[in-house]
């Protein structure tokens, strides 16, 4: 391997793990041995599963493990679902999970398909006359589906395929720029190889239809690019809950009355102001992706997709609505949602895969609806606290309990940091302080 | 345990994580055994390290994992490293990489942060004469920095703190709304756990300043939330790469005036066409949340930051801009990315803490810089394929391998595969009929 300065190298990829692992710990860290071992550590002892993990990626050395947990008692259209969820934030699974119970004796969750309409792109320049183009359009289309029929078969039997081709004239915004609007539906996979592999071909025929036809004078088109988009708005999902305000119960320090009114409050605020939608989306999304990563679906899709529609009508704003009219108070949202329940690492990834079991076995449409009930449920309870007893109370526990479980701290001194943290501020210093101190006197008195 | 429904469960997180697995395992599955074996089998041996991992979230049963790479040869701001990247998608590492080596001899990337100011509101309601708040804003901002001095004490040391309080009128948009907008600086730390402290205690002592105040004859203010925006244009670092266009050298069937052209015109359609926009910036953000999961940061709150900058302007647009001036080829991206290297998990989960080692402890400014520069990186080089082969190539290449590997395909069954998968299109089931029939002739013939 030649190497250009002490911290790069040719050839790395082409290396083994273990001769990666080597040139990282000695290039990268003092501790050479300690860190080896450490990356080492978390590597699967089933030498074919591991193989397998490895190759979803690249350059890969180790593993990265994130706490894999559940939220029951979710209710859906009327199913009881175990949702799983993978996330490193804390507070996520224990908040949906309050969420999801509160709603269990409410009626649970509706979720209701709107359109399953995924969307890809041909952008193509061309210096033509765009009428001539425009009226061999029904001619070219139907080159284009001969031309892609054998990458389609399969998905037309299983009920899917191309829906619909635009062309869409933008030399408006950009000279000499058009665009293939396609929608496809792709059934209970995510779609994206098999869209990407229809539209690259749709590229080579588009420019090979134009280079040959005796109507279009103009032969020279440059395909730019040609690739699915993740912005589906009419892969769309509205998921709802709704109570009586009287059956909503009691809350921290506030009757159903006041809470469903500041309630209403923040979602309008999380409506107009863009700042504090951010941070209320974001809200969302931690529900949303944790379900999305225990799928093994693609949750930067997922993002895009979503914060792009919350910005459709020219400001960036709350995905949930809620509204209170007759004593009742109804809390829903409509998002855009490209998952996949076959396809992927759906069946690579052997968790992803008991995932999957432990919703039994959902169409994507299903998981379109449980994936969005989990983001609401978050949203709820995330507004729930902040308009009740704030988060902060919470999140701390929490971070203290993590603390506590880093530093080793024994039953005796988690009970007496608990004690003493209910009135004092929390921070990793403040803790170990807490707890140098404890252990010093502890010394002294043995 | 009270069970209201064969699916549902009462007291679920009081049960031991054992019992959790025993009875989801019993009410979601058929092979009960099977999979109790299946979610212990990731459970790290080292029982204190499984535990710091379970108390990272609620719930939890298993640990899901993640292949853990690096991209090597980042050169930013004359320095080079070896970034860790987590992530499930295939070619999202071998792209950052390749795009890495690329730039290594151009000059690398250029990071410059623009400033690192974090945001937190104050929302609430009043019904009173905004003069008189407006006239004692002077006090109450003295006696809300007072009042948390305790919070901040530890930040100030490290050169942070508080840095702004506006009080905004709010009540064209919402009746008797307004809001305190607060800036902070938290140096090395995200600062979501202080900037959350202080903004309840803001909420506390403003209630208590107006309910006490003689010259405020409206005491009661409603507090409706309090909490940190993840939006944070002022957090802002700004990534670039350039080269003359003769330097660029040859590129798969053009030459490098060609390529800057199509690469120039794609950036452009990504800033005007928000469902390429939204599928662009997707694809920076693979690069971006890898090294944020790998650094144990959030990337939910950096993925909504990101996207509702994208939309700040009232359309949804490419993160990243391309110039060609006087035969050199510019590439740039401004974006908001709060970021931690102290606090939070960043040293509680073992395998970011090596990876903010391999960084070489970069304080957050510099680690803003390398995910900005990592985010560019990936962008650079999807577009690069989209523009030249198209990324289809690469990724069912990717995938061939995945599916093979999971079919346990042998050495010489990989080989007739990737022959045979060269001109034919690849999906799991072609795949699979193909070893399939490939094995059933080896039978025949043995």
């Amino acid at each position: 391997m030649e190497q250009k300065n002490s911290k790069s190298i040719s050839g790395f990829s082409k290396l083994s793990k273990d001769e990666k692992i080597q040139w990282i710990a000695q290039h990268f860290y003092e501790n050479t041995d300690e860190v080896t071992k450490d990356l080492k550590r978390f590597w699967q002892a089933d030498e074919d599963l591991q193989k397998t993990i490895d190759g979803f990626s690249e350059n890969t050395i180790s593993n990265f493990i994130f706490p894999f947990g559940v939220a029951p008692n979710f209710v859906i259209n009327g199913e009881t679902y175990c949702v799983p969820m993978v996330i490193e934030e804390s507070s996520v699974v224990a908040a949906a999970s309050s969420a999801a119970k509160f709603w269990f004796n409410r009626g649970g969750f509706k979720a209701e398909i709107i359109d399953t309409v995924k969307i890809g792109q041909v952008h193509f320049t061309w210096k033509g006359d765009f009428e001539q183009l425009q009226s061999h359009f029904p001619a070219i289309q139907q080159q284009l589906l001969d031309d892609t029929s054998h990458i389609t078969a399969n998905m037309r039997k299983r009920g899917g395929g191309v829906l619909k081709i635009e062309l869409l004239n933008m030399t408006d915004s950009e000279p000499d720029y058009y665009q293939l609007r396609v929608s496809f539906e792709t059934c209970d996979s995510m779609g994206a190889n098999f869209i990407n592999s229809v539209l690259e071909e749709f590229g080579r025929s588009l420019k090979h239809f134009i280079a040959n036809c005796n109507g279009i004078e103009e032969k020279d088109c440059t395909i730019i690019m040609a690739i699915l988009s993740n912005y589906t708005p009419d892969c769309l999902v509205r998921v709802s809950v709704e109570s009586k305000i009287e059956d909503l119960g009691q809350f921290p320090g506030m009757d159903a009355v006041t809470f469903a009114q500041k309630f209403h409050k923040a979602i309008r605020i999380a409506t107009i102001d863009p700042y504090r939608a951010t941070t209320h989306n974001k809200g969302i999304f931690n529900g949303i992706d944790a379900v999305v990563l225990a799928t093994a679906n693609d949750f930067r899709a997922i993002e895009a997709n979503g914060h792009t529609y919350a910005a459709r009508d020219g400001q960036y704003r709350s995905l949930s609505s809620c509204s209170i009219e007759d004593g009742t108070f109804r809390f829903w949202m409509d998002i855009p949602l490209t998952v996949g329940t076959v396809g992927g690492l759906t069946k690579l990834h052997p968790l992803a895969k008991r995932s999957l079991e432990m919703l039994g076995h959902p169409s994507a449409r299903e998981l379109m609806g449980i994936i969005a009930a989990v983001g609401l449920a978050q949203n709820f309870a995330a507004v729930r606290s902040l308009v009740t007893t704030g988060i902060q109370k919470g999140h701390m526990k929490m971070h203290l309990m993590n603390v506590l479980n880093h530093l080793s701290a024994n039953e005796e001194e988690i009970e007496a940091a608990t004690i003493h943290f209910e009135c004092h501020h929390i921070s990793f210093s403040s803790v170990r302080d807490f707890l140098d101190a404890k252990r010093k006197e502890k010394v002294l008195h043995s």
